[in-house]
């Protein structure tokens, strides 16, 4: 682990401060393991502290091993003040794009003249290069969430609703050992489905809909996130082609993906493929996103994103044709990066199922 | 809605600006019945613009009716500064306790010489007072929680984990119409329990032990917050005092609570019916929150809070006892404040009950 408060020492340094303080939680459990719901890392040159309040005392002494653990009562900052582990001369990062104007505000009454250094995007591509036991972790969310898919099979039948397999989606995330939702499953039948983000309702499902299923648990600690779309009964000739397109377009962003590419490079590899099947203008989001800790983490996939993608990166792929008002398709893995290529974490074929 | 918007309006007047940005989604929700995941709300003298992204194109003008439904692609900022909604002079009030300091330092960039005026907890009196509707939706909530627990108690005997009893909990929520859960379950058996926060783990239910349960669902976007402690098979004297002392504790604060009272002179009654019954020390939380909209929301009911609790306000009333390494127990209701007293929206008894 000390090698990762190392990392957060050469971010202080890079912005030209000696510490840091680490306050996003995902970043302090990717730092110090520790998985409670508060808590402040401060990384100094020398040391590193890790400051809870009192619900969390027992826990943080067992999970927090690189860190000295320090718990008064719930007056965190007050305390990080008073210890005078940050001195004003040499500076504090802090997480800009996680800090509220009002914590900053408070900062300045309780630390007088420590010098500030807001840096956004701290650790996001420390965070973002996965060891191989996390990718392994990955790899084992994503499986589980596969095999609640295949025990979904049965249920897909023309009546169910939409909110009856959201629910048997939940339920079986949490008998398979998930310990929660990585986000409210999107469950969108027929027209439903060309709302990219809707949520499961009173639909019931329909023979000649296509119906998209996106869902994601956490299993110890790292999060799943599996898309795949099924046709109840046959879905017609311009649904079989949209299919056939956004799988092809899936797999092209899969063949180019490696460590070194950019997020925009990829997308436009899908987005390309769709604009010769002429569905372009049917894909209105970009391509992926992180996934690892958290089920949205840097970096995104689009063509905005013109930086190199590092090795170890687990992101989905995941283009997407909506058609408004009639009908929605999306095909959803998570890849690892590789230095030749990447890795495909999902082990659950993409054929078309009719059922 | 519009008295909404007004109230609005009033929060940034007293801040000194004319208009206010509301950016915390649930406030949004409470002003114009937003729903989705992104989305900025400019509230100026003479107008309200709602502006979010494409993914929420229809839902939005399906859902906001008392403000202008603005979406230009992701460029939500960028589309208020060009709209020139913002004058200058006037000032504009933002939610320091939501707005990062990287979103307030881009503001900068986008809005020239706009005067921006960091308000914390802008909205957080007028969101607490709850209308009877919203009163009504809470005990909606509540009452399906309430359901789910007397769904559990079969299960209730020794063998069974925690892990399995928080799989059913979330199941029945669901079932029952729940959307989602409001946080994930509490189940604490024997020693768990005094860990307030205890996760459900692997534990399995022994004879003996106490079982603290806390959870709760939204539904129709309002939460619920619920937590029963059981025994499984007789709990032995001490356990049973202490929770006679608890129950006590709690139903005194409901019958000193009313609006105009403070958090802390309710936290004060609970607090002295433990201390005289020797078990102050372990109580190691404070008495209760809001909830509604969010299932923590303003106000806390603490022995800081010293502000008095407005008519309306829908708030927990948990104390507990927890004894390191032996056991825990809490009772949690819901309760409703009103002019003369309160109205507890939680349809259930609180005796022990030995299964």
């Amino acid at each position: 682990m000390s090698s990762r408060l190392d990392a957060i020492r050469a971010r202080a340094e890079a912005s030209g401060a000696a510490s840091a303080v680490v306050t996003h939680l995902a970043d302090i459990r990717w730092a110090v393991g520790f998985t409670g719901s508060n808590g402040v890392l401060v990384v100094t040159p020398e040391a590193a502290h890790f400051v809870t309040d009192g619900r969390y005392s027992v826990q943080a002494r067992r999970e927090v091993t690189s860190a000295e653990v320090h718990v008064p009562g719930y007056q965190l900052w007050e305390h990080i003040a008073e210890s005078g582990w940050l001195r004003s001369a040499s500076g504090a990062a802090f997480q800009s794009d996680h800090m509220t104007v009002q914590q900053r505000q408070k900062l300045d009454g309780l630390f007088g003249d420590v010098r500030w250094v807001p840096v956004a995007e701290m650790l996001v591509e420390d965070v973002a290069a996965k060891t191989p036991a996390e990718v392994e972790a990955v790899r084992q969310a994503q499986a589980l969430t596969c095999e609640v898919f295949v025990s979904l099979l049965p249920l897909l039948q023309s009546g169910i609703t939409e909110q009856e397999i959201a629910t048997h989606i939940i339920t079986e995330h949490l008998k398979r050992g998930a310990s929660q939702m990585a986000f409210e499953p999107i469950v969108g039948s027929g027209p439903n489905g060309a709302l990219p983000h809707a949520r499961a309702g009173s639909r019931a499902l329909q023979a000649g809909d296509l119906v998209v299923i996106d869902m994601g648990g956490y299993l110890d600690g790292y999060a799943s996130d599996l898309t795949r779309t099924v046709a109840i009964g046959e879905p017609g000739e311009e649904a079989r082609a949209a299919y056939a397109a956004v799988l092809a377009a899936q797999e092209a962003a899969i063949a180019g993906a490696s460590a070194g590419v950019t997020g925009a490079a990829l997308d436009a590899l899908a987005r390309g493929v769709l604009d010769d099947a002429g569905l372009a203008e049917y894909f209105t989001h970009s391509l992926g996103h992180g996934v690892g800790l958290d089920v949205h983490e840097w970096p995104r996939l689009s063509s905005a994103v013109q930086h190199v993608l590092p090795e170890g990166a687990t992101v989905t792929i995941e283009p997407g044709v909506y058609v408004p008002d009639r009908f929605g398709l999306r095909i959803e893995d998570i890849i690892a990066l590789t230095s030749t290529g990447c890795d495909n974490l999902t082990p659950l074929a993409k054929d078309l199922l009719v059922l």
